[in-house]
């Protein structure tokens, strides 16, 4: 079973879902032209399925093997990574500078997507060389510009984001590397890093690690980080490769999934020190790497949105194809796909429904991340950064939770099958299980946004999310389109649980922050879900009005009733669970600290 | 990390939330000696920890192993499997005349739940001896009960069930091994099993299958079907072992997970036949196999409860030990034991909660099936089958859906951590994806529930249950604790969800089939909340009087508090999503047909 691009899909929620027409109507993009993008993401998914997809089960199969320091990556995928490379496409949102594409961040969104659908443990390579691009390009000197980008857009070199230590992972603040001053300007390094995703590989010819250090007399804690560009092998002033730096995977990780690619333990210091460069300010390293960590949640957001899609179209295929009982009130004939079972039917469309919901909140925190930068009008750049900021969280919590339902629904519709590794289905809940916790959990996402997303200006930002979010439900229930059934009233329910919650949780962040967080996970799937289903019902009003996306927009419509009516329902009890769970957590924990000690 | 019995948890969900104590002073129970029960899980504790805890990673790096069609199970297994049958582990139950201890169903599922905590993969292999003395104990002639039952009940031969071929696995009926009669009553049997569980191992002598097939001339489908003993070996008349008989493991399934577990594809007939002998009458296969199927359904709700119960003290214990970041307000000192965290006490009382919930529902099912089998009257009788009836789905499905639940968050505590094999966290996660599969998948459950079990005089045996938890709620309510918080009102607003949806449903599985089944799994995980919720109300209320249990119910107020109100609130959710989504299924459905073809 390989994995086909939704390319009306995609178009459908970029376009109309995530508001990306709106934004360029308004001015808010330089330039952008639509017909340009449906062609990238159609070619896009072209090479995704003829030459990515293929290979995601060998990765699965083979993973990665270390020997003498270096990684060997599965069959096929070097010459998979040069191609792909080779094709443009790690370059579309480089700076033409450094001979970029310069499209804009909803493009490579949408690719993204398509990457990590057809083989996740590919797609996560250049997700990291992004974060490396991002970061150098914003905070590097222009000697650092001119020796790394180029080659980082072209994706002949690789990057690596280097922060998590055995004590520091969510804590990134305890970290121990240190990094010694030198006469030349340059600095080495000592200590050992772990959970290093592509740390190593035989894929491109060099590597650049962006590693996290602190200097001698650094103060304690996130204020005394330093970020450092640390390449496998060092460059010549002519842009030749030198000697090897002192960087090398010393372990690799046995993991649940994601086998395909390499999670190395590094080691720095055994021969001296790693030669690093600093980026940015001395002890400003959180700063930098937390430029190089927003863009990367949106990219996880991403790769949840992949797998869920995948797990998807691989369980309709099943279930189209498998026969096991008969339709009721079927007397006669052989058995019948068991797609005709409503069990089945609801599982297939809660998957579709949490797919296409999760997909429309990542594309548009994409537009909020494009127009912050992009818009010539100061008060729309402010106002865009805020929503990105909002959307954030959501975007990678909620598209990585569904992924997780979503490949566990997979493997439910195919039973026992789906229990075997040849099947495949399976290994979408392996690999989908690292994307809740890598680049900052799920919990702490909805911290994030509990604490400090929904907190700025006193929740503007959240007012002026719901504000747009009200005037979607306003159209759905004026469409008077029974289509929606009863999509109106139960988003209107959402947005007054939103409300509620955001009101109480707003007051608790200050007077009583253990409360507020004891409510974040809710808050953070009550929020999903009402601009999941607002998002998705804008897709089936707007869309209607695109000739070639007409038909999928109409089918949106009856998508987003079932989002509405079967899911979005759970608002009043995630609210419930915010408001009155604070409490009732806080004694059951009294009673079970107890009970466990 | 190892695994402890949770003895007070246990006995607390068994004499007041299963209502075990109620039902023997009722008289409903022959003999029972609850001092006894409590020693015996004491010591059921006792050996897993120290023998069967430690194998289970074993087993699951190791696997089983198949070679010239043998299968040789993981390093420690054949003798752990041997002290534990010589200790009278698995004759707990049996009848007395062939050796068993006669002891009620209760006692059983309480050790069941020990063993699939300490080694899930081990512990199947008595769940299905266990399905094979119960149907050769109720459908078996005397000269197979004299053969069979005392070496299965004393545990020197193993059981298993073997019902699913290629064509066949929900669909039974659709099987095609068949049976030839010979001259001396017995049969030949040729064909192909796969999915066997322990179809082939070397931890006993001998193995007694359990086979599904036609006879020549049977009617389609399942009512031509017909049960067979076919022993590994044959038994000779002094009940020494004679010849190999013609059944081979053929193939051994390379799982996500229960690596442990062997899982055979077996052959019959490819040296002339296997002999077997017929159980029950000819063409009556599928109701003797549902003799087996019943206990079975329960035992995996149990093995769900045990796998919840064992992620959950890994990661109750995990989150005390690894520390990263500090309290909130606290300024000084090093970091803090995750545990302090609002968000992770979320996920470890959620986690601890749900396993509470799913384990009283799994007790009140045995104690329902011991008096349906122990009363004297037979009126009572009648009522505790029908309840068996009703809480077997809730049983299978809600504790094997939590059990998924649990291991996921168990791995999510763990952070990066969880995602790494070494750990054992994402061993839960692989195991306990086929929970919700074999034994009849969770939507099969719900399909039984909604179109079987509900409509029972129409809904007698719901109507009689509701009853009971109304007047737990009443209890609560009159209690005035304020401890308990909202759990009365919550639990009431439940009742009256169960009560109006089964309403709804009851008429639909009439007048319109697919509408009710497109609500069935949301009905089942409503049913399950609102029973599992009352249950933990009642230990509380009840649990308090015993004194040895005393602070154990104190304790379990407060997490009645937390499910009522965190978790038993997606109750309203759930009724809307069962009375509105079926039309919106049907509605997405054509659209999402449509939009896949």
């Amino acid at each position: 079973m390989t994995y086909r691009a939704p390319v009306d899909d995609i178009l459908l929620a970029l376009n109309y879902g995530a508001g990306l027409n709106d934004a360029v109507t308004a001015g808010h993009y330089r330039a952008y032209d639509a017909e340009t993008a449906a062609a990238v993401i159609e070619e896009a998914g072209r090479f995704a399925t003829e030459v990515l997809a293929p290979l995601n089960r060998v990765g699965d199969e083979h993973g990665a093997t270390l020997k003498d320091g270096n990684v060997t990556t599965s069959p096929g995928w070097r010459d998979a990574y040069r191609n792909w490379a080779e094709a443009g496409w790690n370059s579309l949102t480089g700076d033409e500078a450094f001979g970029g594409q310069d499209l804009p961040i909803v493009l490579h969104a949408a690719c993204s997507e398509i990457w990590s659908a057809a083989n996740m443990a590919f797609g996560l390579c250049p997700l990291l060389t992004a974060g490396a691009i991002e970061a150098i390009g914003v905070h590097g000197s222009d000697d650092l510009k001119r020796i790394y980008l180029e080659k980082l857009i072209s994706g002949a070199w690789t990057g690596t984001m280097q922060l998590t230590e055995p004590q520091a992972g969510s804590d990134v603040g305890a970290l121990r590397t240190h990094a010694e001053t030198q006469a030349d300007g340059s600095y080495r390094l000592s200590g050992t890093k772990i959970f290093i995703t592509y740390g190593d590989h035989d894929m491109t010819e060099n590597i650049v690690h962006l590693v996290l250090a602190r200097l001698p007399g650094a103060p304690e804690g996130t204020k005394g980080i330093s970020l450092f560009v640390v390449p496998k092998f060092l460059v010549n002033a002519d842009g030749s490769l030198g000697a090897r730096n002192d960087i090398y995977a010393s372990g690799l990780e046995h993991k649940l999934g994601i086998h395909g690619s390499p999670t190395c333990t590094m080691t720095m210091g055994d021969h001296g020190g790693a030669v690093g460069y600093l980026l940015g300010e001395e002890n400003n390293g959180m700063a930098c790497m937390f430029t190089m960590m927003n863009q990367a949640r949106l990219g996880v957001g991403l790769e949840g949105v992949g797998i869920a899609e995948r797990a998807m179209q691989q369980a309709i295929a099943y279930a189209r194809e498998r026969r096991q009982g008969r339709a009721i009130g079927k007397k006669d004939g052989g058995p019948d796909p068991i797609i005709v079972h409503p069990d089945v039917k609801r599982n297939l469309v809660t998957m579709r429904a949490l797919t296409a919901a999760a997909r429309t909140i990542c594309y548009a925190t994409a537009v909020a991340i494009d127009v912050a930068r992009e818009s010539t009008d100061e008060n729309i750049r402010t106002k865009a950064s805020a929503r990105a900021g909002l959307l954030t969280p959501l975007a990678k919590a909620f598209s990585t939770d569904i992924a997780n339902d979503a490949a566990a629904l997979g493997v439910q519709v195919h039973g026992g099958a789906g229990f075997i590794e040849e099947t495949g289905a399976a290994q979408y809940i392996r690999d989908a299980r690292i994307l809740t916790i890598y680049e900052g959990t799920n919990g702490i996402q909805a911290n994030d946004l509990v604490m400090r997303k929904l907190a700025v200006d006193k929740g503007a930002a959240l007012n002026d999310l719901c504000a747009e979010l009200a005037a979607i439900v306003a159209r759905v229930a004026a469409s008077n389109d029974p289509t929606f059934g009863a999509t109106a009233a139960r988003l209107q329910d959402a947005l007054g649980s939103v409300e509620r919650a955001s009101r109480w949780l707003l007051d608790k962040a200050a007077s009583a922050p253990n409360e507020a967080l004891a409510g974040a996970t809710p808050y953070l799937r009550l929020l999903s879900l009402a601009t999941g289903g607002c998002l998705l019902a804008r897709e089936a009003l707007d869309g209607r009005a695109d000739e070639t996306l007409r038909e999928a927009a109409t089918r949106r419509a009856s998508l987003a009733r079932f989002f509405a009516e079967a899911i979005v329902v759970q608002s009043g009890a995630l609210e419930h669970s915010i408001v009155e769970g604070a409490a009732a957590l806080a004694a059951a924990d009294a009673a079970f600290m107890h009970d466990s000690t």
